[in-house]
C-alpha cells in the first residue's frame, strides 16, 4: 500500500513521514509540499538523512500515487484536497479542524471564522478518536472512502482522561468540568516566533489564550458525545492551556464533580482519610476495566502519576486517577506525547483502523524514561 | 542591625544569606547550621566566593549575636529556638510551618504528625503575608519580639491570587476554588532524590501528592481570612502541585465560580464575546486598584500572561485577570519566584516591616526576562 | 533466540531491554538484576507498562535460559558471569570496561584500580566497535563464544570522529589530538547525586573531571589502533569531558593537527578562504567515502553541523567536517545519543554481528528533530 | 548624572536598562530606540513593569540629556552616534563590534565586510577588557571623551583565562591555543529564528560557524595584546564556538601548550600523577596571585570546576585551572555570563571607570546557585 502526506514539512507532516516510514503496511510513501516542492525532505530535516529520502511532490501528484492520505496543512486550506481523495474512493486522515466538528458548522465557523466549503463531505467524515469512535470508522469504511478529522492534541489528552467519567455516569448531572493543561512547545508548529524563542519560554511557565482557544469547543462536543454514551447531560467545559518549557507531551488535569453516589463522605479539611483511598481505588478499577482492551491508554497503579515524560514518543495516554481530600472532586492526570497520540500517531492509529491494519501498527515503539 | 540564619545551608536558607548580604540595614550575618558547623559557607556554595564570606556557627550562636532572627529549619524542629528569640526579646522569622496555623493546633498536627512544642508562643505569632497581616505584623512589633509564620509558596501565588475576589464579592457565595499549580525543581530543596534527578524530572511535567499536600489546609485557611474581610464565607478549596521542567517559580491558575452578579451573560460555546472582554477588564481594573498600594504585587495589563520567567530572581508576584468563555467562571493567573517572594524574600519583607525598615529594602530587584 | 541482561534495572539496562523488547530475532527476554531480584521490570520503569512485563530474575538463570548475554553492571564485579558464559559456550556483550582493554592489564589496573580476575578470557574478546572491529567479531565468533568489550560513551563519539583522519594520514605524526565532548546528564546514570540534581546542573554547564577521566586511556588506545590501519604512530590525546543540560547525547569536538600535505596555505588572521572550503570540502568527500558502507555513521553535508538532538533516539553517529580558518587543523564535531550508540544500542549492533543477524536488526529507529 | 541608552530594546540593551536603573550613581536613564520610538519599554519587557517605565526616544534626544552614552546597536550603525558624543565631549561605550579593533581598520573590513565611516574616532578609543586596560582607560578618560570598544562575550571569556598564561610565560613559544567554548541562547539575540526556536535547541548542543565565527580575529588580537605583556610572540588561535541548552552563559574550555619549563614530566597514559597534581596547583596560585585585586575574576580552588549556573546573572568570570595527564597543556575553564560579564556588566564597568565611580557601582549582584 502507499500512502501520501500532504504538508509533510510542517512538525506533525515530518513526525508523519517518521511513523510511516516504519510503517510495516506502507511501500511507498508519497510526500508533498506546497512551500518546498522539489527538494527533498532530508534537506530540510538532516535527522532523516540515510533514512528518510523523498522528493517533495504537489499534492496532486501525491494524491495520484496513494491509497490513503494524510493531511497535516493548517486549518481551512485542504478541503479540496479531501474532496479529490473521496472522488478518487481513497480515504483522507486530517490533521487540521476542518472536519472535527461534523454537522455542527456554525460552531466551526464561530471559532475558525470561515464557513465549510464542501459541506456534503461530513457525511463522510468521522471525529477520529478511535477509542470513542472505532466502530464509526470501521462501519464507513465498510462503506467507501472516509474522512478522518483527527482530534486536536489537547482534547485528545482532555477526552480521553474524562470518557469513563462521563460514559459510567461519575461526573455530577450539570457539571462544569475545568480542564487544566499543559503542552510542549512543539505544539507551537515549526515556525519560529517570539513565544517560542528559547530564552523567552524556557524555564518559565505561563498560560495563553485564556478563555479563548479553539479547542475548547472541540473538548465541548467531545466531553458531549462520551456523556450521551451513559445518558447523562453535556458537562460544562473551562480549559486553559499553558505553554511548559519541554519538547513534547501535554499533560491535562481534569477536576470532576462527582456525582453523589460516588462521593465519599466529607472530611473538612482533614489529611486524606482511607474511605478516599479505597473510593479512589475503586475508581481506579472502574477506569483501568473501562480501558482494558484499549492498546494505547493505560491507567497508571496507585502511587503512579501521569508524566509527560514516560509517554514520550509513544502513542500512549498515561492516565492517573485521584480524589481530592475532600471525597468530592474527581482529579484525573493524563499525559500524551502532543506529537504522537495528539497528532501523527493518533493519525496512523486511524489509517490502521480504516484500511484493516493491525490498529497498533507502526505505532509499536516503547517510550523510554528519558 | 545584625540579622542570624539558622538552617543556612539549605536552598532557602542560602537565598537569605544571599538577599541578606545586600540588604543595606543589615550589617552583620551570622549564618548557622548544624550539619557543617565550622565550615565556611562559600565551600558549600562556591557563587558566593569573594560575595559571601561566613563561617557557619551554632544556633544559640546566632541568637546571641543577632537582632533578628531567621529559621529555614524543616518543620517541627525550630519551636525552641523560636522561645529563645522571644525570650531575650527579638524577632523570629520561621519558614517553617510550625507557625502558620496560629491557635489550629489540631490542624497543625493532623497534618503534619505531631502538636506544637509551646504553644503559648502563638500568641505573638502572625501568618506572614504582607498584602493581609501587614497591620497585625506592625501592631505586634510596636509591642515586643514577633514570630513571623512566612507562608508556603504555594500559599502565597495562591492567596495573592484570590485575595481580591475573596474580598471584593466576585466570588460565589459557598464555591469551590480551584487552584492547579506547577513548581520549578528549587522547591523540593537541596537533598537529591530520584524526582528531582535531572533525568526524570527535565523535559517532563507531572503532579504529585495529588489530593494529599500539606499547602492544602494552609490556602483553605488563607482563603479563609480573606473571604472574612469580604463578609463571606470561606470557599472550599481543590489544590493539585505539578512538578515542571524549570529552576525557579510556581504559577498557579485559580478557577474561582463567579457570584451571580458579577457574571457576563452565557454565551454557551461561542467564542469569548465583547460582552465578556469588558466584564474581563472591570475585573482587572478592580484587582488592580485592589494592589494599587502593593509594592510587590504587578497585575499585568490585557494581553499579558502571567509568566514565571519574568518573576525570576525577583520578589514580585505577576496576576493576569481572565474570564472562561462562558462568563461565569474567573481565571486567575499568579506567579511568583518560588525562593524569593514564595521564600526568603518574603521573610526579608517581613523582617521589614516588623524590624521598621523601608518594606522594599534588600528586595529591588528588577527581574530580567531571561 | 532468547536474550538475557544482567543489570537490567540501571539506565543502561533498560535501555537494552527497551531495544531488545523490539528486537525481530529476539523472543524471550530474560532480565537479572541483584537490587530488585523478585519484582517486575514495570514496577521499576512505569514507561514500560503494557510494553514489558519481565520478573527479574537472578543472574544465573537469565544466563541459563539464554543464548546471548549482555551486562550492564558496574566496572569490575562481571568476570565471573563473564566466565560462566564461556564455559556455557555463550557469547558474553559487556557495557562496563572490563573487556575494553585487551591484554593491557597494567593500563586497566591503573585507571580502575584493580587487577583481571580471569586474564585468560582476554584472548576470546574484542573492543566492540564494529567500524573498527566488525571482521575481528566475526572471526572470532566463527569460532565459538565471543566476549564483547562495549566501547564507553565518550571513545565512541570520538574514535568514529577520528577514525578517518587517523587511518588514511590526515593527522600529523606525532600530534596530539584534543577531544573536547560535552554529554547528557543520563550519562551520570540511574542514582541520585548531587551533580545530577536538576537545580544544580540545569541551565549550566561545566566540566568534570578534567585530565583525569577514565574514558581517557580508552581513547588513546583506540586512536592508537586507528592510526595503526594507516601505519601511523598513536597521537597524543588530550580528553575533557563536560556536563551539558540535556538527556541525552554527546557531542564531541576533536582537533585534529593536519599533516602538512593535508593543509591548506595559511591565511593568517584572515576569514576562511575559498582554498579552505575547497579542502575541507575534499576531506569531507574523503570521510564520507571511508563511511560509505556504514549503516550507522552519517557524514553530514557542507553546511550542516553535528548535533545530539539529531540523533536522539537512534544509534546514529553523526559528523560534520571543517577546517580552521588557518587551514592547518582539521575540526571534527562528532554527535551521538550517549545511551544507545554510546551504550545500548552498540551492544545490540555488536550482538548482531556476534549472532549472525543483520547488523541493523532492532536498531532502525529514524530520529525525529526534537 | 543622566545615562543613555541607543538600541535599548534589544536583549543586550534591556539588560543595561536594568543594571543601570539600579546603579547608585545613574539618576536618570534615557533609553532611545529607533524601531520602538515612542513607546514605552515597560510595553515591550512587562518583566521591568513597576520597577522601570521610560519612554523609548530618538538616539539624538538621549544623546542631548546624558553625560555618557551605550551603544548596542548591531555592527556598523553606530559610528555617526559615537562622533557626536565625542564632539559633545561625552564617552561612548559601544558593544557593537565597530571599536574594537583599534587601528586595524583592516582586519575589521575583512570579517565585517564594511570599512570605517570615521577613522579618526580610534585615536579616543580602547579595547574594553578592564583587567587589560584598565590604566589605558583611565589615562584617556582624564584627557577627554572616551569611546569604549566592549569586547565581544567569547573574547572576553577567553582572555580572562588566557591572561595569566600569556602575561607570565606560561603557554609555549609559538603555540596555537585552541578555544572550545559554549554559549546560552541569548547570545544569539531577541530575533527569533530557526535555530533557537526552542523545539529545535533545546536538549541538544551543536557547534556553528566552525572556523568561521567573527570573534575569531578579536581572540586572537585580546590573546597578543596579553602575551605582549609577557614578552611573548603572539600564539595562533583555533576558537570553536557552539551553542548549549540554557539561556546564559558562556564556558570556554581553553587548551593552552605549556612552555618547557613549566611542564610536569609526562606520564604517558598514566592517570595523573601527584607531580602533575602539584604543577596544577603551582599554576592555581600563580593564577590566583595574578588576579588578586581583580573584583570580579574568580580563581576557583581545587577540586571546584566552572560553571556557567554559578555566575548566573552576575559580573563575574570563574576561571577553573587544570592540567592534562600527561604534563604538557595547561586546561583553563573559564566561565561568565554572556549577558553581564560578556556584555552589559562589562560595559557599566567600564563606565565606572571611566566616569570615575567605584568600579563595582551598580555591579555587586551575588549570583545564585540556580
Amino acid at each position: 500500500m502507499n500512502a501520501g502526506i500532504i504538508g509533510a514539512t510542517g512538525y506533525a507532516g515530518a513526525e508523519l513521514v517518521r511513523l510511516l516510514q516504519a510503517h510495516p503496511g506502507i511501500k511507498n510513501l508519497n510526500a508533498a509540499s506546497v512551500s518546498f516542492e522539489g527538494e527533498n525532505i532530508e534537506n530540510i530535516y538532516p535527522n532523516f538523512l540515510k533514512n528518510v529520502s523523498c522528493p517533495l511532490v504537489k499534492p496532486e501528484e501525491a494524491i495520484a500515487r496513494s491509497d490513503v492520505i494524510f493531511s497535516a496543512l493548517p486549518h481551512g486550506v485542504g478541503e479540496g484536497y479531501a474532496k479529490a481523495c473521496v472522488e478518487r474512493g481513497i480515504s483522507f486522515i486530517d490533521l487540521s479542524a476542518d472536519f472535527r466538528f461534523g454537522d455542527d458548522e456554525a460552531l466551526f465557523a464561530a471559532w475558525y471564522g470561515q464557513r465549510y466549503k464542501y459541506p456534503e463531505l461530513r457525511s463522510r467524515s468521522v471525529y477520529g478518536l478511535p477509542e470513542l469512535n472505532r466502530a464509526r470508522l470501521r462501519e464507513l469504511a465498510a462503506d467507501g472512502p472516509v474522512i478522518v478529522g483527527n482530534p486536536g492534541c489537547y482534547p485528545t489528552a482532555a477526552s480521553l482522561g474524562a470518557f469513563p467519567a462521563l460514559a459510567k455516569g461519575l461526573a455530577a448531572e450539570g457539571a462544569t468540568i475545568i480542564v487544566d493543561a499543559a503542552s510542549g512547545v512543539t505544539g507551537g508548529g515549526r515556525e519560529p516566533g517570539r513565544a517560542y524563542h528559547f530564552p523567552e519560554c524556557s524555564d518559565s511557565m505561563s498560560p495563553y489564550k485564556v478563555g479563548a482557544h479553539r479547542h475548547s469547543p472541540e473538548i465541548r462536543r467531545s466531553f458531549a458525545a462520551m456523556a450521551g454514551r451513559g445518558g447523562v447531560c453535556a458537562p460544562g467545559v473551562v480549559f486553559t492551556p499553558h505553554l511548559a518549557p519541554m519538547n513534547r507531551g501535554i499533560l491535562a488535569a481534569l477536576y470532576i464533580p462527582l456525582a453523589r453516589a460516588w462521593q465519599s463522605p466529607s472530611m473538612g479539611n482533614a489529611p486524606p482519610s482511607k474511605e478516599i483511598a479505597a473510593k479512589a481505588a475503586e475508581i481506579r478499577r472502574l477506569y483501568a476495566d473501562f480501558y482494558k482492551d484499549e492498546l494505547f491508554v493505560r491507567v497508571l497503579p496507585e502511587g503512579v502519576f501521569a508524566a509527560t515524560g514516560r509517554v514520550r514518543q509513544s502513542n500512549f495516554c498515561d492516565i492517573s486517577v485521584h480524589l481530592d481530600q475532600s471525597g468530592t472532586m474527581l482529579i484525573i492526570e493524563s499525559a500524551i506525547d502532543n506529537m504522537v497520540k495528539g497528532a501523527a500517531g493518533q493519525a496512523v492509529q486511524n489509517m490502521n483502523i480504516v484500511m484493516g491494519f493491525e490498529e497498533s501498527a507502526g505505532l509499536a515503539m516503547i517510550p523510554a524514561l528519558f
